[in-house]
Protein backbone atom coordinates (compact mmCIF):
# COMPACT_ATOMS: atom_id res chain seq x y z
CA UNK A 1 0.00 0.00 0.00
CA UNK A 2 2.80 2.26 1.15
CA UNK A 3 4.43 2.13 -2.75
CA UNK A 4 1.49 1.97 -4.50
CA UNK A 5 2.19 5.11 -6.15
CA UNK A 6 5.44 5.08 -6.27
CA UNK A 7 7.56 5.03 -9.65
CA UNK A 8 11.14 4.40 -10.12
CA UNK A 9 12.60 6.73 -12.69
CA UNK A 10 15.14 4.07 -14.80
CA UNK A 11 17.58 7.22 -14.74
CA UNK A 12 18.24 5.77 -10.63
CA UNK A 13 19.80 2.96 -12.03
CA UNK A 14 21.14 4.34 -15.24
CA UNK A 15 23.70 1.32 -16.09
CA UNK A 16 20.89 -0.95 -16.11
CA UNK A 17 19.87 -2.74 -19.00
CA UNK A 18 15.73 -1.97 -19.28
CA UNK A 19 14.84 -5.51 -18.59
CA UNK A 20 17.44 -5.23 -15.38
CA UNK A 21 15.36 -1.87 -14.87
CA UNK A 22 11.92 -3.69 -14.96
CA UNK A 23 13.14 -6.62 -12.82
CA UNK A 24 14.60 -4.70 -9.95
CA UNK A 25 11.43 -2.49 -10.07
CA UNK A 26 9.21 -5.57 -9.36
CA UNK A 27 11.58 -7.23 -7.23
CA UNK A 28 11.68 -3.93 -4.64
CA UNK A 29 7.95 -4.66 -4.88
CA UNK A 30 7.44 -0.87 -6.76
CA UNK A 31 4.43 -0.65 -9.18
CA UNK A 32 5.87 1.97 -12.14
CA UNK A 33 8.20 2.84 -13.79
CA UNK A 34 9.61 5.85 -15.79
CA UNK A 35 11.26 4.86 -18.87
CA UNK A 36 14.45 7.02 -20.80
CA UNK A 37 14.42 6.68 -24.42
CA UNK A 38 18.12 5.67 -24.83
CA UNK A 39 17.64 2.03 -23.05
CA UNK A 40 14.08 1.75 -24.84
CA UNK A 41 15.62 2.02 -27.95
CA UNK A 42 18.23 -0.62 -27.26
CA UNK A 43 16.18 -3.27 -26.26
CA UNK A 44 13.54 -2.38 -28.55
CA UNK A 45 10.61 0.04 -28.68
CA UNK A 46 8.22 -3.16 -28.98
CA UNK A 47 10.29 -5.35 -26.67
CA UNK A 48 10.22 -2.86 -24.07
CA UNK A 49 6.32 -2.13 -24.29
CA UNK A 50 5.63 -6.00 -23.71
CA UNK A 51 8.43 -6.45 -21.09
CA UNK A 52 6.82 -3.52 -19.13
CA UNK A 53 3.21 -4.76 -19.86
CA UNK A 54 3.95 -8.51 -18.62
CA UNK A 55 5.79 -7.18 -15.47
CA UNK A 56 2.75 -5.98 -14.16
CA UNK A 57 4.40 -2.60 -14.38
CA UNK A 58 2.65 1.00 -15.15
CA UNK A 59 4.87 3.41 -16.89
CA UNK A 60 4.57 6.71 -15.67
CA UNK A 61 6.38 8.72 -17.83
CA UNK A 62 8.96 8.70 -20.68
CA UNK A 63 12.29 10.84 -20.81
CA UNK A 64 12.60 13.21 -23.04
CA UNK A 65 11.80 15.18 -25.20
CA UNK A 66 12.67 18.83 -25.53
CA UNK A 67 15.75 20.54 -26.86
CA UNK A 68 14.27 22.80 -29.17
CA UNK A 69 15.82 26.20 -28.63
CA UNK A 70 17.56 26.48 -31.56
CA UNK A 71 16.82 29.12 -34.25
CA UNK A 72 14.81 27.81 -37.18
CA UNK A 73 16.52 25.77 -39.55
CA UNK A 74 17.70 21.87 -40.27
CA UNK A 75 19.09 21.78 -36.52
CA UNK A 76 15.38 22.47 -35.13
CA UNK A 77 13.80 20.79 -37.58
CA UNK A 78 15.55 17.69 -37.03
CA UNK A 79 14.52 18.48 -33.36
CA UNK A 80 10.92 18.72 -33.97
CA UNK A 81 11.14 15.22 -36.04
CA UNK A 82 12.94 13.81 -33.16
CA UNK A 83 10.34 14.93 -30.30
CA UNK A 84 7.15 13.49 -33.00
CA UNK A 85 8.76 10.32 -32.49
CA UNK A 86 9.09 10.55 -28.83
CA UNK A 87 5.68 11.08 -28.61
CA UNK A 88 4.88 8.06 -30.60
CA UNK A 89 7.38 5.89 -28.33
CA UNK A 90 5.17 6.95 -25.26
CA UNK A 91 2.45 6.58 -26.74
CA UNK A 92 3.89 2.67 -27.73
CA UNK A 93 4.85 2.32 -24.30
CA UNK A 94 1.52 3.72 -22.47
CA UNK A 95 3.20 6.31 -20.70
CA UNK A 96 0.92 9.31 -20.18
CA UNK A 97 3.20 12.07 -20.76
CA UNK A 98 6.64 12.78 -22.11
CA UNK A 99 8.94 15.02 -19.99
CA UNK A 100 10.51 17.71 -22.05
CA UNK A 101 14.13 18.96 -20.75
CA UNK A 102 13.43 22.28 -23.31
CA UNK A 103 17.46 22.89 -24.15
CA UNK A 104 19.97 25.95 -22.86
CA UNK A 105 21.29 28.73 -24.84
CA UNK A 106 21.91 27.78 -28.70
CA UNK A 107 25.75 27.32 -29.42
CA UNK A 108 27.30 30.83 -29.11
CA UNK A 109 24.09 32.61 -28.14
CA UNK A 110 23.45 34.85 -25.09
CA UNK A 111 19.94 35.23 -26.11
CA UNK A 112 17.97 33.51 -23.47
CA UNK A 113 14.68 36.12 -24.16
CA UNK A 114 14.70 34.39 -27.81
CA UNK A 115 15.50 31.22 -26.94
CA UNK A 116 12.59 31.16 -24.18
CA UNK A 117 9.75 32.52 -27.19
CA UNK A 118 11.27 29.74 -29.30
CA UNK A 119 10.07 27.10 -26.69
CA UNK A 120 6.53 28.45 -26.76
CA UNK A 121 6.96 28.34 -30.86
CA UNK A 122 8.24 24.51 -30.15
CA UNK A 123 5.20 23.03 -27.95
CA UNK A 124 2.65 24.97 -30.14
CA UNK A 125 3.71 23.17 -33.04
CA UNK A 126 4.20 20.27 -31.47
CA UNK A 127 0.82 19.85 -29.28
CA UNK A 128 -1.42 18.78 -32.04
CA UNK A 129 0.99 15.57 -32.51
CA UNK A 130 0.48 15.08 -28.55
CA UNK A 131 -3.17 15.30 -28.60
CA UNK A 132 -3.19 12.48 -31.38
CA UNK A 133 -1.01 11.03 -29.86
CA UNK A 134 -2.80 10.44 -26.26
CA UNK A 135 0.52 12.03 -24.47
CA UNK A 136 0.57 15.26 -22.54
CA UNK A 137 4.08 17.28 -23.21
CA UNK A 138 5.39 17.72 -19.40
CA UNK A 139 7.57 20.71 -19.66
CA UNK A 140 10.14 20.37 -16.55
CA UNK A 141 11.31 23.52 -15.25
CA UNK A 142 15.50 22.60 -14.20
CA UNK A 143 17.11 24.35 -11.68
CA UNK A 144 18.43 28.05 -12.83
CA UNK A 145 21.96 26.58 -12.44
CA UNK A 146 21.41 24.76 -16.06
CA UNK A 147 19.62 27.66 -17.98
CA UNK A 148 22.84 27.99 -20.05
CA UNK A 149 23.34 24.65 -20.97
CA UNK A 150 20.37 22.26 -20.72
CA UNK A 151 16.73 24.50 -19.90
CA UNK A 152 16.02 28.02 -20.28
CA UNK A 153 12.72 27.39 -18.47
CA UNK A 154 13.97 27.92 -14.56
CA UNK A 155 11.04 27.81 -12.33
CA UNK A 156 7.61 26.30 -12.16
CA UNK A 157 6.01 29.57 -12.39
CA UNK A 158 7.53 29.77 -15.87
CA UNK A 159 6.99 26.72 -16.30
CA UNK A 160 3.14 27.25 -15.84
CA UNK A 161 3.14 30.58 -17.89
CA UNK A 162 4.26 28.65 -21.07
CA UNK A 163 1.78 25.57 -20.56
CA UNK A 164 -1.10 27.98 -19.77
CA UNK A 165 -0.99 29.21 -23.59
CA UNK A 166 -1.99 25.56 -24.51
CA UNK A 167 -4.96 23.44 -23.59
CA UNK A 168 -4.42 21.33 -20.01
CA UNK A 169 -4.55 17.77 -21.61
CA UNK A 170 -1.53 18.28 -24.15
CA UNK A 171 0.79 20.91 -21.98
CA UNK A 172 1.16 20.16 -18.57
CA UNK A 173 4.55 20.77 -16.03
CA UNK A 174 6.16 18.08 -14.09
CA UNK A 175 7.07 19.53 -10.14
CA UNK A 176 10.60 18.02 -9.09
CA UNK A 177 11.50 18.90 -6.05
CA UNK A 178 15.08 19.47 -6.84
CA UNK A 179 14.89 21.78 -9.29
CA UNK A 180 12.09 24.32 -7.75
CA UNK A 181 12.82 23.85 -3.96
CA UNK A 182 14.34 26.78 -3.29
CA UNK A 183 11.64 28.74 -5.70
CA UNK A 184 10.27 31.73 -3.31
CA UNK A 185 6.39 31.20 -4.45
CA UNK A 186 6.67 27.05 -4.32
CA UNK A 187 3.72 26.92 -2.48
CA UNK A 188 1.45 29.74 -4.59
CA UNK A 189 2.63 28.13 -8.09
CA UNK A 190 2.48 24.03 -7.18
CA UNK A 191 -1.49 25.18 -5.89
CA UNK A 192 -1.79 26.78 -9.60
CA UNK A 193 -0.66 24.04 -11.14
CA UNK A 194 -2.81 21.70 -9.54
CA UNK A 195 -5.88 24.05 -9.79
CA UNK A 196 -5.08 24.26 -13.72
CA UNK A 197 -4.88 20.48 -13.79
CA UNK A 198 -1.74 20.66 -15.15
CA UNK A 199 0.76 18.66 -13.05
CA UNK A 200 1.87 15.43 -15.29
CA UNK A 201 4.47 14.13 -12.58
CA UNK A 202 5.99 14.97 -9.29
CA UNK A 203 9.64 13.68 -9.20
CA UNK A 204 11.32 13.26 -6.04
CA UNK A 205 14.95 13.43 -4.94
CA UNK A 206 16.77 15.89 -2.96
CA UNK A 207 19.43 18.38 -2.91
CA UNK A 208 22.58 17.64 -1.65
CA UNK A 209 25.43 19.59 -0.67
CA UNK A 210 27.95 20.49 -1.47
CA UNK A 211 27.43 20.88 -4.98
CA UNK A 212 29.27 17.89 -6.87
CA UNK A 213 31.87 18.50 -9.05
CA UNK A 214 29.68 17.49 -11.96
CA UNK A 215 26.67 19.72 -11.17
CA UNK A 216 24.41 17.66 -13.10
CA UNK A 217 25.01 14.86 -10.57
CA UNK A 218 24.17 16.68 -7.59
CA UNK A 219 21.14 14.55 -6.32
CA UNK A 220 20.60 12.30 -3.25
CA UNK A 221 17.67 10.20 -1.90
CA UNK A 222 15.00 11.46 -0.42
CA UNK A 223 16.69 12.34 3.29
CA UNK A 224 20.00 12.90 2.15
CA UNK A 225 19.93 16.58 1.73
CA UNK A 226 17.75 19.61 2.49
CA UNK A 227 14.84 19.66 0.96
CA UNK A 228 11.46 19.32 3.11
CA UNK A 229 9.43 16.24 1.74
CA UNK A 230 6.58 16.48 3.64
CA UNK A 231 6.06 20.58 3.40
CA UNK A 232 6.14 19.78 -0.11
CA UNK A 233 4.57 16.47 -0.77
CA UNK A 234 1.28 18.48 1.25
CA UNK A 235 1.71 20.96 -1.32
CA UNK A 236 1.27 18.43 -4.39
CA UNK A 237 -1.20 16.50 -2.14
CA UNK A 238 -3.34 20.02 -1.37
CA UNK A 239 -3.15 20.20 -5.31
CA UNK A 240 -4.89 17.34 -6.13
CA UNK A 241 -2.28 15.76 -7.95
CA UNK A 242 -3.25 12.09 -7.73
CA UNK A 243 -0.42 10.35 -9.86
CA UNK A 244 2.41 8.28 -9.97
CA UNK A 245 5.29 9.81 -7.72
CA UNK A 246 9.11 9.32 -9.64
CA UNK A 247 12.42 9.22 -8.10
CA UNK A 248 14.55 10.35 -10.14
CA UNK A 249 18.58 10.34 -8.90
CA UNK A 250 21.42 11.18 -11.16
CA UNK A 251 24.46 10.66 -9.09
CA UNK A 252 27.45 8.55 -9.40
CA UNK A 253 27.54 6.77 -6.12
CA UNK A 254 23.78 5.77 -6.61
CA UNK A 255 24.55 4.59 -10.70
CA UNK A 256 27.80 2.91 -9.34
CA UNK A 257 25.62 0.65 -6.70
CA UNK A 258 24.03 -2.77 -7.46
CA UNK A 259 20.47 -1.74 -9.15
CA UNK A 260 18.45 -4.46 -7.17
CA UNK A 261 19.91 -2.52 -4.19
CA UNK A 262 19.13 0.96 -5.57
CA UNK A 263 15.67 0.30 -6.12
CA UNK A 264 15.31 -1.42 -2.91
CA UNK A 265 16.76 2.04 -0.81
CA UNK A 266 15.06 4.41 -3.45
CA UNK A 267 11.72 2.63 -2.38
CA UNK A 268 12.47 2.68 1.68
CA UNK A 269 13.38 6.31 1.03
CA UNK A 270 10.27 6.82 -0.55
CA UNK A 271 8.08 5.03 2.76
CA UNK A 272 10.07 7.02 5.22
CA UNK A 273 9.99 10.63 3.50
CA UNK A 274 7.34 11.17 0.99
CA UNK A 275 4.77 8.36 1.69
CA UNK A 276 3.67 9.32 5.14
CA UNK A 277 2.31 12.78 3.45
CA UNK A 278 -0.06 11.49 0.80
CA UNK B 1 36.02 58.37 -18.76
CA UNK B 2 34.47 54.99 -20.05
CA UNK B 3 35.71 53.45 -16.33
CA UNK B 4 34.51 56.89 -14.34
CA UNK B 5 31.33 54.12 -12.88
CA UNK B 6 33.84 51.14 -12.58
CA UNK B 7 34.65 49.55 -9.27
CA UNK B 8 36.46 46.52 -8.44
CA UNK B 9 35.79 44.77 -6.15
CA UNK B 10 38.34 43.41 -3.84
CA UNK B 11 37.38 39.70 -3.84
CA UNK B 12 38.26 39.93 -7.33
CA UNK B 13 42.01 40.14 -6.13
CA UNK B 14 41.38 38.30 -3.08
CA UNK B 15 44.97 36.95 -1.90
CA UNK B 16 45.78 40.93 -2.31
CA UNK B 17 46.18 42.75 0.60
CA UNK B 18 44.09 46.30 1.22
CA UNK B 19 47.38 47.98 -0.08
CA UNK B 20 47.76 46.29 -3.26
CA UNK B 21 44.83 46.09 -3.64
CA UNK B 22 44.00 49.86 -3.80
CA UNK B 23 47.39 50.32 -5.60
CA UNK B 24 46.54 47.87 -8.48
CA UNK B 25 43.01 49.68 -8.36
CA UNK B 26 44.75 52.87 -9.12
CA UNK B 27 47.00 52.10 -11.48
CA UNK B 28 44.28 50.09 -13.73
CA UNK B 29 42.79 53.79 -13.52
CA UNK B 30 39.72 52.41 -11.61
CA UNK B 31 38.19 55.31 -9.67
CA UNK B 32 36.16 52.78 -6.99
CA UNK B 33 36.59 50.26 -5.02
CA UNK B 34 34.44 47.09 -3.25
CA UNK B 35 36.06 46.37 -0.03
CA UNK B 36 35.53 43.60 2.20
CA UNK B 37 35.56 43.34 5.82
CA UNK B 38 38.18 40.63 6.86
CA UNK B 39 41.26 42.34 4.28
CA UNK B 40 39.94 45.59 6.15
CA UNK B 41 40.14 44.58 9.63
CA UNK B 42 43.51 42.94 8.72
CA UNK B 43 45.00 46.48 7.29
CA UNK B 44 42.94 48.11 10.51
CA UNK B 45 39.71 49.87 10.01
CA UNK B 46 40.92 53.62 10.18
CA UNK B 47 44.09 52.48 8.34
CA UNK B 48 42.13 51.28 5.17
CA UNK B 49 39.71 54.67 5.53
CA UNK B 50 42.28 56.52 5.36
CA UNK B 51 44.59 54.39 2.28
CA UNK B 52 41.32 55.07 0.00
CA UNK B 53 41.20 58.20 0.58
CA UNK B 54 44.47 59.32 -0.01
CA UNK B 55 44.32 57.25 -3.24
CA UNK B 56 41.24 59.02 -3.99
CA UNK B 57 39.20 56.16 -4.79
CA UNK B 58 35.38 55.81 -3.96
CA UNK B 59 34.40 53.04 -1.60
CA UNK B 60 31.01 51.60 -3.69
CA UNK B 61 30.07 49.15 -1.13
CA UNK B 62 31.30 46.45 1.69
CA UNK B 63 30.94 43.09 2.02
CA UNK B 64 29.65 41.77 3.92
CA UNK B 65 26.94 41.64 6.50
CA UNK B 66 23.96 39.21 6.66
CA UNK B 67 24.20 35.19 7.73
CA UNK B 68 21.36 36.08 10.54
CA UNK B 69 18.68 33.59 9.15
CA UNK B 70 19.43 31.34 12.44
CA UNK B 71 16.58 31.26 15.38
CA UNK B 72 16.48 32.85 18.29
CA UNK B 73 19.31 32.46 20.42
CA UNK B 74 23.36 33.22 21.43
CA UNK B 75 23.90 32.92 17.39
CA UNK B 76 21.56 34.52 16.37
CA UNK B 77 22.52 38.03 18.64
CA UNK B 78 25.95 37.37 17.56
CA UNK B 79 25.14 37.59 14.18
CA UNK B 80 22.76 41.00 14.81
CA UNK B 81 26.00 42.26 16.74
CA UNK B 82 28.09 41.71 14.13
CA UNK B 83 25.67 43.23 11.51
CA UNK B 84 25.59 46.52 13.72
CA UNK B 85 29.48 46.23 13.84
CA UNK B 86 29.54 46.00 9.33
CA UNK B 87 27.16 48.96 9.41
CA UNK B 88 29.41 51.15 11.27
CA UNK B 89 32.64 49.42 9.38
CA UNK B 90 30.44 50.71 6.15
CA UNK B 91 30.33 54.18 7.50
CA UNK B 92 33.72 54.65 8.78
CA UNK B 93 35.15 53.32 5.68
CA UNK B 94 32.91 55.57 3.42
CA UNK B 95 30.62 53.41 1.80
CA UNK B 96 26.96 53.76 0.97
CA UNK B 97 25.64 50.51 1.30
CA UNK B 98 26.48 47.41 3.15
CA UNK B 99 26.09 44.18 1.24
CA UNK B 100 24.00 41.08 3.14
CA UNK B 101 24.42 37.85 1.95
CA UNK B 102 21.10 36.26 4.31
CA UNK B 103 22.32 32.97 4.98
CA UNK B 104 21.33 29.66 4.29
CA UNK B 105 19.34 27.08 6.43
CA UNK B 106 20.22 26.53 9.79
CA UNK B 107 22.76 23.32 10.35
CA UNK B 108 20.12 20.58 10.15
CA UNK B 109 16.95 22.34 9.08
CA UNK B 110 14.86 22.56 5.90
CA UNK B 111 12.65 24.94 7.03
CA UNK B 112 13.25 27.54 4.01
CA UNK B 113 10.03 29.28 4.77
CA UNK B 114 11.15 29.96 8.29
CA UNK B 115 14.88 31.09 7.28
CA UNK B 116 13.60 33.11 4.99
CA UNK B 117 10.93 35.07 7.45
CA UNK B 118 13.82 35.10 9.72
CA UNK B 119 15.53 37.35 7.02
CA UNK B 120 13.07 39.55 7.43
CA UNK B 121 12.91 39.77 11.10
CA UNK B 122 16.89 40.84 10.79
CA UNK B 123 16.02 43.48 8.73
CA UNK B 124 13.40 45.59 10.75
CA UNK B 125 15.94 44.96 13.63
CA UNK B 126 19.09 46.58 11.59
CA UNK B 127 17.23 49.23 9.64
CA UNK B 128 17.41 51.45 12.31
CA UNK B 129 21.41 51.05 12.59
CA UNK B 130 21.48 51.40 8.91
CA UNK B 131 19.43 54.65 9.33
CA UNK B 132 21.67 56.10 11.86
CA UNK B 133 24.81 55.56 10.08
CA UNK B 134 23.70 56.73 6.64
CA UNK B 135 24.14 53.37 5.13
CA UNK B 136 22.04 51.25 3.53
CA UNK B 137 21.40 47.63 4.10
CA UNK B 138 22.03 45.88 -0.16
CA UNK B 139 20.02 42.48 0.18
CA UNK B 140 22.03 40.25 -2.59
CA UNK B 141 19.86 37.63 -4.11
CA UNK B 142 22.23 34.76 -4.55
CA UNK B 143 21.73 32.09 -7.54
CA UNK B 144 19.08 29.25 -6.16
CA UNK B 145 22.13 27.02 -6.33
CA UNK B 146 23.49 28.32 -3.13
CA UNK B 147 19.97 28.47 -1.09
CA UNK B 148 20.45 25.79 1.12
CA UNK B 149 24.37 27.13 2.21
CA UNK B 150 24.55 30.71 1.51
CA UNK B 151 21.73 32.79 0.78
CA UNK B 152 17.86 31.87 1.24
CA UNK B 153 17.08 34.91 -1.33
CA UNK B 154 16.83 33.40 -4.51
CA UNK B 155 15.74 35.77 -7.01
CA UNK B 156 15.70 39.74 -7.41
CA UNK B 157 11.91 39.64 -7.25
CA UNK B 158 11.96 38.20 -3.39
CA UNK B 159 14.78 40.43 -2.65
CA UNK B 160 12.22 42.99 -3.63
CA UNK B 161 9.47 41.74 -1.92
CA UNK B 162 11.72 41.89 1.35
CA UNK B 163 12.98 45.48 0.55
CA UNK B 164 9.91 47.00 0.30
CA UNK B 165 8.92 46.43 3.41
CA UNK B 166 11.08 49.26 4.43
CA UNK B 167 12.36 53.02 3.74
CA UNK B 168 14.38 53.34 0.57
CA UNK B 169 16.73 54.87 2.18
CA UNK B 170 17.53 51.97 4.27
CA UNK B 171 17.07 48.35 2.57
CA UNK B 172 17.54 48.16 -1.10
CA UNK B 173 19.04 45.17 -3.28
CA UNK B 174 22.33 44.28 -4.85
CA UNK B 175 21.64 43.51 -9.01
CA UNK B 176 24.04 41.35 -9.78
CA UNK B 177 24.29 39.49 -12.98
CA UNK B 178 26.03 36.00 -12.34
CA UNK B 179 22.95 35.56 -9.42
CA UNK B 180 20.04 36.49 -11.29
CA UNK B 181 20.43 36.49 -15.37
CA UNK B 182 18.40 33.50 -15.56
CA UNK B 183 15.54 35.50 -13.44
CA UNK B 184 12.57 34.66 -15.97
CA UNK B 185 10.91 38.14 -15.55
CA UNK B 186 14.15 40.15 -15.34
CA UNK B 187 13.26 43.01 -17.22
CA UNK B 188 10.23 43.79 -14.91
CA UNK B 189 11.86 42.90 -11.60
CA UNK B 190 14.77 45.47 -12.78
CA UNK B 191 12.72 48.00 -13.24
CA UNK B 192 10.39 47.73 -10.37
CA UNK B 193 14.11 48.01 -8.51
CA UNK B 194 14.90 51.00 -10.14
CA UNK B 195 11.40 52.53 -9.96
CA UNK B 196 11.50 51.99 -5.89
CA UNK B 197 14.88 53.56 -5.57
CA UNK B 198 16.46 50.28 -4.33
CA UNK B 199 19.03 49.56 -6.64
CA UNK B 200 21.97 50.10 -4.33
CA UNK B 201 25.09 48.42 -6.23
CA UNK B 202 25.05 46.57 -9.85
CA UNK B 203 28.23 44.17 -10.13
CA UNK B 204 28.83 42.36 -12.84
CA UNK B 205 30.54 38.68 -13.49
CA UNK B 206 29.56 36.47 -16.39
CA UNK B 207 28.02 32.61 -15.71
CA UNK B 208 30.34 30.26 -17.06
CA UNK B 209 29.60 26.54 -18.27
CA UNK B 210 30.81 23.81 -16.64
CA UNK B 211 29.92 24.93 -13.61
CA UNK B 212 33.61 24.74 -11.55
CA UNK B 213 33.85 21.83 -9.70
CA UNK B 214 33.55 24.32 -6.31
CA UNK B 215 30.62 25.98 -7.61
CA UNK B 216 31.59 29.01 -4.98
CA UNK B 217 34.18 29.76 -7.86
CA UNK B 218 32.38 29.33 -11.38
CA UNK B 219 32.32 33.04 -12.37
CA UNK B 220 34.48 34.79 -15.06
CA UNK B 221 34.92 37.74 -16.51
CA UNK B 222 32.24 39.54 -18.92
CA UNK B 223 32.07 38.20 -22.11
CA UNK B 224 33.56 34.74 -20.69
CA UNK B 225 30.14 32.86 -20.55
CA UNK B 226 26.68 33.32 -21.42
CA UNK B 227 25.46 36.73 -20.14
CA UNK B 228 24.36 39.50 -22.29
CA UNK B 229 25.87 42.17 -20.71
CA UNK B 230 24.43 44.63 -23.30
CA UNK B 231 21.20 43.91 -22.65
CA UNK B 232 21.14 43.47 -18.71
CA UNK B 233 22.97 46.92 -18.68
CA UNK B 234 20.32 48.67 -20.90
CA UNK B 235 17.68 47.12 -18.25
CA UNK B 236 20.12 48.85 -15.33
CA UNK B 237 19.97 52.17 -16.75
CA UNK B 238 16.31 52.28 -17.94
CA UNK B 239 15.97 51.65 -14.24
CA UNK B 240 17.76 54.67 -13.47
CA UNK B 241 20.83 53.36 -11.83
CA UNK B 242 23.58 56.13 -12.27
CA UNK B 243 26.15 54.50 -9.53
CA UNK B 244 29.27 52.62 -9.38
CA UNK B 245 29.39 49.03 -11.43
CA UNK B 246 31.60 46.76 -9.54
CA UNK B 247 33.45 43.48 -11.43
CA UNK B 248 33.86 41.15 -8.48
CA UNK B 249 34.80 37.35 -10.14
CA UNK B 250 35.08 34.60 -7.35
CA UNK B 251 37.29 32.34 -9.69
CA UNK B 252 40.49 30.42 -8.78
CA UNK B 253 42.67 31.05 -11.66
CA UNK B 254 41.82 34.29 -11.46
CA UNK B 255 42.72 34.49 -7.86
CA UNK B 256 46.23 32.62 -8.48
CA UNK B 257 46.88 35.28 -11.18
CA UNK B 258 48.89 38.34 -10.67
CA UNK B 259 46.78 41.41 -9.26
CA UNK B 260 48.41 43.80 -11.37
CA UNK B 261 47.13 41.52 -14.54
CA UNK B 262 43.76 41.12 -12.77
CA UNK B 263 42.72 44.93 -12.16
CA UNK B 264 43.63 45.86 -16.04
CA UNK B 265 41.71 42.74 -17.46
CA UNK B 266 38.79 44.08 -15.22
CA UNK B 267 38.85 47.20 -16.73
CA UNK B 268 39.33 46.29 -19.92
CA UNK B 269 36.19 43.82 -20.08
CA UNK B 270 34.63 46.48 -18.29
CA UNK B 271 34.94 48.84 -21.39
CA UNK B 272 34.34 46.29 -23.82
CA UNK B 273 31.23 44.48 -22.30
CA UNK B 274 29.86 46.95 -20.03
CA UNK B 275 30.51 50.82 -20.70
CA UNK B 276 29.15 51.21 -24.16
CA UNK B 277 25.80 50.36 -23.12
CA UNK B 278 25.84 52.89 -20.27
Amino acid sequence: MALDRFSLNQATVKYASLETAVRVTVDAGIPSIGLWREPVAEFGLEASARAVRDAGLRVSSLCRGGFFTHVEGPDRRAAMDDNRRAIEEAATLGAPTLVLVVGGLPHGSRDLVGARSRVADALAELAPSARAGGVSLAIEALHPMYAADRAVVSSLSQALDLAQQFDARDVQVVVDTFHIWWEPDLAAQVARAGRGGRIASYQVCDWVTPIAPDALLSRGYPGDGHIDFAAFTRLVVEAGYAGDIEMEIFRQEVWDDDPTVVARHAAATYEEHVAPYL
